[in-house]
């Protein structure tokens, strides 16, 4: 007996926590002796999240999971499939997700499907796509997922160093959702690429050819957009442009290279269609049109035309999801999440109704633009209070600013922890909000011990 | 408008790869000064494959997904999704599935979803249950899916080394498959452990707590089988016991851990109801009715009274899958796989219409139980030509046996290259057949570059 799937799959809460701990860019910048505006406006960066000696991707993700379930008054057993998108290892063997169960010990729910999904920024999507399935799949018990994005972005001393940042991001899945999927609308580009990887296993920092990467990712959206383009002409019967979306939420490494990303998408629709830009666009554009792909991605004067053609529909479709990525910077898995968030902060009163795309970019290199249509949903799982639990003011606000001398230092403090054993952490947690996990210490067998803060026992 | 789910989802096509170097347990057994009997009788082991510096996870993975592809003649451009389960990190960022995506550069197909998913040995059932979710689901595009399992199991000198093994599975998913899923049956049991994990990053070699390990296993068997028992009651509408299935496939690190594993099962049986075992075995079982769950783990005269009572059934439901396991070695997320194609092999003409159990388990900790109903299908996907093209005999017979010395000099170049960079291979394929990739170079910027063996041009 065939069954159904069920209706509007998707998203029905998140949250998100980044660490308090953050380095102004602008104050970098004069610490690391470059021209003004380099990270600020050359990145479009603002500040920078970091994780100090007491915080990784473990703790991090632990934080946000006790605090989806208990503000949304999930009861843990309810919990049926939990994945996690992270490209931090911190062992190559034993998965975050089973860190995680230290969460549902006390429900004493140990039937929770999913591990961990790996590929550099993309790992986040693959899981909730992974979720979403489940849930529309025949085994299927009726429970919700839960996923999580959790990484911590570090770099070498040297011109990637300001592209860091740090954060973990959970959603929960389940049907009714008022973020659903249009999951016929989706375009992937996977291929094998070297533009930023990390075969150096004893280090925390990757390999990374910027130039390559950008060209790789303004490659990848190409091809997405094309095959999405080729789903919703199949689905709908007429062509998509970039009308038919109300807002494009990017993967957001820094948001430099979201503007070059909504420019170059502008460009798509151009080439495809000239009546789908204005008048002016088209003549700021025509002199690009017959540049052959790989002279279009070399082009810094296209570059240029596309965010000039581009700018006033940036600023309403994509600027509103920003916020975040710019203030704590990249966060790997959670980048794309946490422009989502940005969005939902932002527009919130005004959601209702309207579509989404996303596109979701992990090196090495795996791509996919798929879009959501929002609904107010049903209290808990409705938008308003999605965006009340998220706090983004409130989160953003409470942050310590701390000078860069300190994020140098913190930084060789969390090079000579990494992969390490058998020492203790400093278990300054002042700058932690209670519920913080944290971890206390890692054993001579490279076991973690991690605490929460303000609670009486250890986990 | 919901669509229905799609029938009978589950494995179409399988083919299997595993180098064709190997050493026997007996000559290591001398060679390492050990009791006669240590290896093979105490691990239950015959033969234990490896790689050498030519091979890699990378290269058995796209070896066996260009034989599938090549065997069953399927067209590249119709396979929709792609997923790799492995715990042998090569590269910490960048998914094995992208390497993969050479295969299909030709075809000009990149529109694949899919990443890496990653657990222990779990990371290959993860995957595989990701790839039919995804077909039962609504954003399935009718295309294929195609699930990789591929690892490198090595350890350091000492008592897990003859534990080692190496192989890669791809397995062809979609609809109408002779190997179908019964999706709802089945019980997971996941939580926090450290009887096995890889924290040192620059190290191939796992920690290992052999003993816990053992008793985690266990664990997870007994959680995993009251949930499938439970799940089975509520479809069925009565109790499950060991009769009602036809076969019982394990993972198996080695093979005695299968027959102490199997021995539990029965041992569940009879505390769950002494009538689901015979009169002679419950007299063999009934001193240790009353044994608490913690003495139970304990107690090896258990453990012999388990797999004494169990003896003939496990002859009859478990002996048939473990062909590959004991000649090959330990292939981690391969290793379920394997001991499901030796029972298609060795049982290939009276399998239709038959349950098998399956038990998949990760340390750290992920388990699952779950179940597969077997038909004969439709050609090219049907059992006998699953088993044709599996050539299991055959690929046993081509294999080079190495005497230990070799195999220790081996381990030493392995060791040395692990995670290193700038280095070109020996390039001696002699052992190799056609067709096989192997590992030609890294270069300064650890860029890995492979070649097919007998074809003319390098990947």
């Amino acid at each position: 007996m065939a069954s159904s799937h069920p209706n509007n799959v998707g998203i029905l809460a998140m949250d998100i926590y980044f660490p308090p701990t953050c380095v102004q860019q602008e104050a970098l910048e004069a610490h690391d002796g470059v021209s003004k505006g380099k990270y600020t406006i050359g990145l479009g960066q603002d500040c920078m999240a970091f994780c100090t000696e007491v915080e990784d991707v473990i703790s991090m993700s632990m934080t946000v999971v006790s605090s989806l379930l208990e503000k949304y008054n999930i009861d843990p057993k309810k919990i049926g499939r939990l994945e996690v998108g992270s490209e931090t290892v911190i062992d190559k063997s034993k998965s975050i997700k089973t860190f995680l169960m230290q969460v549902f010990e006390d429900s004493g729910n140990t039937d929770i499907e999913g591990v961990d999904s790996t590929n550099a920024c993309y790992g986040g999507t693959a899981a909730l796509f992974n979720c979403a399935n489940w849930v529309e799949s025949s085994s299927w018990d009726g429970r919700y997922g839960l996923v999580v994005c959790t990484d911590s972005a570090v770099y070498a001393e040297g011109p990637a160093r300001p592209t860091g940042g740090a954060a973990a991001i959970a959603m929960l899945v389940g049907p009714d959702a008022p973020i659903a999927f249009e999951s016929k609308l989706r375009g992937s580009h996977m291929s094998h690429a070297y533009d930023f990887y990390k075969p150096n296993l004893a280090s925390e920092y990757p390999v990374v050819d910027g130039k390559l990467s950008q060209t790789c990712y303004l490659m990848a959206l190409d091809s997405c957009y094309r095959v999405f383009c080729e789903k919703y002409e199949k689905l709908e019967g007429r062509h998509f442009s970039m009308s038919d979306s109300d807002y494009f939420v990017f993967h957001s490494p820094y948001n430099k290279l979201v503007q070059k990303s909504f420019g170059r998408l502008y460009f798509n629709d151009f080439l495809r269609n000239p009546s789908f830009v204005d008048e002016v666009s088209r003549q700021t554009l025509a002199p690009y049109a017959s540049l052959s792909g790989d002279e279009s991605y070399q082009s810094r004067d296209l570059e240029k035309a596309n965010q000039q053609a581009a700018k006033d529909t940036y600023e309403a479709k994509v600027q509103p999801s920003t916020l975040i990525p710019k203030q704590v910077g990249n966060m790997y898995t959670a980048s794309l999440y946490a422009a989502f968030i940005s969005l939902l902060h932002n527009k919130h009163d005004s959601l209702v109704g309207k579509r989404v795309v996303m596109f979701s970019y992990g090196s090495g290199l795996t791509s996919t633009m798929f879009s959501f249509r929002l609904q107010e949903g049903q209290h808990p799982f409705n938008l308003s209070n999605i965006v009340t639990i998220l706090n983004v003011s409130g989160k953003l606000k409470q942050r310590v600013e701390l000078p860069p001398e300190k994020f140098v230092e913190n930084t060789k403090i969390m090079e000579h922890h990494y992969g390490g054993k058998d020492f203790i952490t400093g278990q300054d947690c002042n700058y932690l909000l209670p519920g913080t996990f944290y971890l206390t210490k890692v054993d001579s067998l490279y076991r973690r011990f991690y605490a929460k803060k303000d609670a009486a026992t250890s986990t």
